[in-house]
């Protein structure tokens, strides 16, 4: 339980009204009650804030002269000063020092380490302080884990991969599965190409339940510091992906393609092989990057939802788009060339 | 093994020609033979009864006039009176009582329970009577598994989180993973939202492999009673689901979209953030959602496959639709408007 | 290490420039240094060749020309003889015969075999020699594992499923789990139709991490030999597919689809249920399929992405595609019909 003046001492900003109220936990607008302290980050929910009942309200300094006579805490960025203390009242797991009895160790580890039942931890394999192995959790040969790193019950770390430092790896994800990459023979049949690169995560980095990463075929496939990763996301070999670029769940991408920093991919979206990316893109849900992309900005390739019969009107058309396009230019023709105020 | 009258007797129908004869398994008509009842749902199959070897067939009404001689069991919806028959000839499979040795077990579980090896159960658990817990599954801190549920090998519960009764929750699905939840810093860093919610399943919910549902940020994420989701799907953080409805594989939902009751989801479509989806929609295979959807009914949006070499024909104008769209306005300005019978 | 003649004594090919030089690894150009063999497989990185410090390298003979004074391996296909040697410098791992303290194994195994910690094999279970199941696998009742193949950690094979001999399955792939299959009662209440067909799977077949393959309903999925299957990929109940087949991560295949040999279905590709797919058919990736495939050939069907602002001015239009086309005719009509050149 914190007073609004301990909170701000803290994480800064600044209160104003009753200093004294306390909180104890953070909640939405809508579902806030006595002891909450909810926040506005967005002002279209504006008209939640009246009705709330929460006991305090984080908000940022325009809106303060909307906000009568409630305690609040004023700050630039509300959303985020949200996330600071939602933090502090709700801190990490702290590692329960201490091996199962039904884990398989083969490699030394610090004591600071918590390893959980059915864990199996292969040989040579290096463990940073404070880590946190869930169980069911694998860790290949050779591979390293990190100081404060967490992996959750049922992950997966093959061999030599590397997971940096303040990690949150999530149940099922699979760090450092081959590399889909074959040569084919004449009649059809693949020939395996053997994936000898590793996976090399950095600090910061979280990654999501059921996201797989490959292991490089020759080199490295790696994940830059500060990354966040959402869950079934699949990062085929060599991809190489700069520091704090959040991926949304559902994402593939395909093996050699490069990312920048501070990009956003959003859910499903897909980026073919061998591109490179800049920093600073946003790619919209769904999106086939098929092309690389070297100016920073938003890209987009989707479909707009329609009901299904005017869905079969419309599109049965692009089958015939340049039919259509040749039957303009052949009225165009007609009329004496296009008009000048319509090029394409 | 059953007699047609027998069947009858217990779920209904009619039997057409001869009660007698026995049947102990259920086939497709081209697989069945001697001993296999067969069940014809769709008129198009039409022939393939004919050449069948079933011993007996269920069928609607108007069909049997076209079924000469054959045993037949009568019913107004075949195919889910084949689903009825199959339970009976394939009941599923009921809890061997007992803890295995290899399983860690930290809480108090009924003695009708089933738990496997490698199996992983934390404190404060409650489980219900005649649950079964595949090998290798992990039930996290607080969390509870209704009666009669099943959790096949290799699952995920996490701390929590809440699974109804008579469930069956498949292979590597993990339930409960921490949502997707940041704020971001100047500068691009990002801030992890601790994800306090639970996951709260329904009754009778059957989840597919590989599925993953995250916890709500601050309130749950719900999937209502009766729903029915396949492989590898992807709920997002505070995803709220009606009663029976049905999603199939590889389908993405972000976080905080409703989702109505009745609802059938075709495979790999996706629905973006805080949408509202009403009872009764069905949404086509590979379509993204991208607004929200108040009126049932079946809603489209996916391209037309062609050879690649129309494809690059034709897409070409999709980078030029607008400047299309000019040229056909501005012919029309040369001939006095657009014609009445052609708005937009 | 070999020196290259008797790298060619091996595998073929023709030395040119110093038979006797020795390499003990194979690298990229880029990367390559003093023990590494390169390889050129692609003309367009011929200028890579020139700066390259690989000891040797692998060409065909059309570039012999151009590399002077470098030895160099010549040989028709440089990436497929790449694979060949990176298997030869890189070999399979091989079974460390034993079953460790914590597996439990409820059949009987070859001495051969390596069993790691934490799996589990159920009764009845049939498995070859030299096989290895990795760390926390399960292998349900009745299955079979062929000679020689190994399943990585955390890998599930369900009851009765078959997986062929020298197949590598990759963690967190799922075997067997139940297909998608329901009746509807009036009322929307979905009744479970029992899964009891198999799983069964080739000779010298790769699967993905998470890559998931339901059971068939009442017959079987089957997967061909020499099929290489991605990560995250998702095969419903009663899919075929034939012989050689390559299927890149995050693909999506409904039930009752019949994929032919050497077919390559491109990442994030999804094909709807109860097709037929010819065999050598090529699909693109992000391609949705939604009718069979009859001769074989190249088949696309994606969006050109494009920066947000240019996509909202030109897909606004795609909702009004048929009234366009409409426009179009009319302002033919006023002309005196569609000229002749412009069909469609």
């Amino acid at each position: 339980m914190f007073r609004l003046d301990e909170l701000v001492a803290r994480l800064g900003g600044e209160v104003s009204g009753d200093a004294s109220v306390t909180v104890r936990r953070v909640a939405t607008l809508d579902q806030a009650g006595d002891g909450d302290l909810a926040f506005l980050a967005n002002r279209k929910y504006l008209s939640r804030l009246q009705d709330s009942a929460a006991s305090a309200v984080i908000v940022a300094p325009e809106v303060l002269a909307l906000v009568k006579g409630r305690a609040c805490i004023v700050t630039g960025d509300p959303y985020l000063y949200f996330a600071r203390v939602a933090q502090l009242f709700n801190p990490a797991p702290v590692a329960q020092p201490g091996i199962h009895a039904l884990a398989s160790v083969a490699s030394p580890v610090p004591a600071s380490v918590e390893i959980g039942p059915g864990v199996s931890i292969e040989e040579d394999v290096e463990i940073g302080d404070e880590v946190i192995i869930g169980a069911g959790s694998h860790v290949g040969r050779g591979a390293r884990i990190g100081r404060g790193t967490r992996l959750a019950p049922r992950v997966t770390v093959l061999d030599g991969c590397v997971v940096g430092e303040d990690c949150i790896v999530h149940s099922g994800a699979v760090i450092g599965s081959d590399g889909f990459g074959f040569a084919r023979e004449k009649g059809g049949r693949w020939v395996k190409i053997p994936q000898v690169g590793r996976v090399v995560i950095g600090n910061q980095v979280e990654i999501g339940a059921n996201t797989t990463i490959d292991r490089g075929a020759l080199d490295d496939t790696v994940i830059g510091d500060g990354c966040k990763l959402d869950n079934q996301i699949q990062i085929a070999h060599n991809v190489r992906i700069g520091e704090c670029t959040a991926i949304a769940g559902c994402v593939g991408i395909a093996g050699s393609t490069t990312i920048g920093a501070r990009c956003m991919i959003g859910g499903q979206a897909g980026i073919i092989g061998h591109l490179s990316i800049c920093d600073d893109v946003v790619i919209s849900a769904g999106t086939l990057v098929s092309k690389s992309i070297t100016r920073s900005g938003v890209y987009t390739a989707s479909l707009p939802v329609q009901p299904h019969s005017d869905w079969v009107r419309n599109f049965a058309h692009l089958r015939h788009l340049d039919a259509l396009v040749g039957r303009v230019r052949s009225l165009e023709n007609q009329q004496g060339g296009p008009d000048d105020r319509n090029p394409g």
